[in-house]
């Protein structure tokens, strides 16, 4: 059974309170009559600060798509390399056991994809199949997760290092100043993220059973113009009521595997918003407090888009509250509207060796 | 086993000849030094005629990078359903059927994927897995059926679709007139083709072994460059000679299955371009006839990135010469430089109703 094991996470040093954003979305876009209902709504996300890759005030400014794309690469290949090397000692993995790299990320894009640049950097095998993915957006996080267990089911001996490299705020858009822009201006966040699934052996959450869905009809809810300036993300306000849709989904995946999507002893979802997480807890019938680590990834980091569920999941290792067999649900959400959920049982590696034991050592062995 | 079904592909209807190709590239870049080269090596790519999505006048101006990307959007729309039908056709299935789409296209953006679109358009089922792959460019055929391969393998009742859609000369840059740029000018054609890789029954290659090679440290020999204007591909001399490592590996991978590689029944490569056929038949040691699909899909379409490995493909099954059993290697080859490969025997399914049998009725099932 593929096992999720510790994500590896790393936000930028460039902080952005809630109050700052605020400041400059009124100093920015001053007497526009959107404005008080965008501050309202930055105020009500929960987010009190981000972490972003530059300065706020370089973060403002529109260098051009190509500058943009440079920011991109020059900072993706500064922060991947040591989240991935956490990540790999977090699954007691080396580069040379990694059979697949998914990488995600929405915010630059790269071709050759930064695979390429890892394998040859850091020395991973040149036989390690890239999988790069940009266009499922906040959902590549729940995806990735999903298509690496796909991929050690094909391979049960193998290993898939998942990356996940947001730098929402390389998508800064100035002359964007609707109200789902003012928001997002004010909801992303910038953070890299990396966790490996590992075949066989591991401690964290067995990957038992996916599942896909498409809201039908819902493409352009959130979607991205191309322009010569980049990306143009684009939110409609429908988006923060799409859980409604979700839940039977959810309810139904868990059923398929006997179980109650009430009922689970972790739930990590992606924080898109508070609607989200506040809508999920109602469909679902589960305890709000069972969102906490969603929540502490949004109020910490904002929607740091695909690495939100890593994020989250790092949290729940970090608590250490699990016992072998307990039950759960990832799920990403994004663009399509699409989510990408996974269920399965917290699993505890007894072969792994002291120091690398990320949960407790007594704990029945389950691999 | 999944079998990979017979590709549909469908060019657009505006034809450019080499010979125009040639006069518009004297009329544009007249009096630059480069040009007597640049003319040369595109005569020398074998290169017929290519089909483009638009008139040749409206190809050759850019109307900036938002406009381009609509008519991607456009052109994909208008185009992708049909040669989706006829690959469902051709497999026996039915949208339904479909648990998977991996969409490949590097010569247009879309954010959410085509595939959420498709879904919505279709009719394939709401829990459609979408794997978008974007950044594998003309390696992102052999990837898909190497995915798909391994998708099918992870659920083996389940049945991939394989989505190519390349519209190169969307990605045509006016102001770039080094070498490597005019070449490209004319190599590249416009194709959208289509393919079922289907976990259980089916006629076509069996995809029994598939393998992933980065060669080191040629990232930036094919890149794009992230501009204001789009993409520009951007393409170093040496990747002509790229084939004298790779082959190495397809040799390997042949070795890894009991096969030796120079001795095949068929051969589905990358018609990148000429030398690349040229060489890998001598480092291959297989007789260059072998290569002649992916010879007339280079002469007759132009390297149609992505599309190459399935427009072979769909040649080598009109061709109608192979028996159940025959021994053969798909590869595709991009920026990385990836190269994605599998090798497989051919597979017929009995079971199949006579007026969907793509191949000789009387030979002996495999499936």
């Amino acid at each position: 059974m593929p096992i999720l094991c510790k994500p590896s996470v790393s936000v930028p040093e460039h902080v952005i309170t809630v109050e700052e954003t605020l400041d400059f979305a009124e100093k920015v876009h001053s007497g526009k009559p959107q404005l008080p209902l965008a501050l309202r709504l930055i105020k009500n996300t929960g987010v009190r600060k981000r972490h972003i890759v530059q300065p706020i005030e370089k973060t403002l400014l529109h260098p051009g798509l190509e500058e943009r794309n440079r920011v991109y690469e020059i900072e993706s290949k500064k922060r991947c390399p040591g989240v991935i090397e956490r990540a790999l000692e977090n699954a007691g993995t080396t580069v040379r056991d990694i059979d697949a790299i998914i990488y995600v990320s929405c915010t630059g894009f790269l071709m050759p994809s930064l695979t390429a640049w890892l394998i040859n950097t850091m020395g991973f095998r040149y036989d390690t199949r890239q999988i790069p993915i940009a266009q499922l957006g906040c959902a590549a996080g729940g995806a990735a997760i999903n298509r690496a267990q796909e991929f050690c089911t094909a391979y049960p001996e193998s290993n898939v290092l998942i990356v996940s490299c947001e730098l929402c705020s390389l998508c800064y858009q100035p002359e964007d100043d609707g109200v789902g822009s003012l928001l997002s201006d004010g909801l992303f966040g910038d953070a890299v993220a990396a966790a490996v699934v590992r075949g066989r052996g591991g401690t964290g959450m067995a990957l038992e059973r996916n599942a896909s869905h498409l809201i039908p009809h819902t493409e352009d809810w959130i979607s991205y113009a191309v322009r010569s300036t980049g990306f143009h993300f684009q939110l409609d306000r429908r988006v923060p009521g799409t859980m409604e849709p979700i839940a039977p989904v959810m309810r139904q995946l868990a059923l398929d595997h006997g179980w109650d999507v009430g009922n689970l002893d972790f739930y990590i979802v992606h924080a898109g918003g508070p609607r989200i997480l506040d809508d999920l807890s109602k469909f679902l019938g589960a305890d709000p407090k069972m969102f906490r680590h969603s929540w502490t990834t949004l109020t910490e980091y904002g929607n740091i888009a695909s690495a939100v569920v890593l994020d989250a999941l790092r949290r729940l290792f970090e608590e250490d509250a699990l016992e072998s067999g307990a039950t759960g649900v990832v799920a990403g959400f994004g663009p399509g509207i699409t989510a990408e959920m996974a269920v399965g049982q917290w699993a505890v590696d007894a072969q792994s060796p002291p120091d690398r034991m990320l949960h407790r050592a007594s704990a029945p062995a389950l691999s």
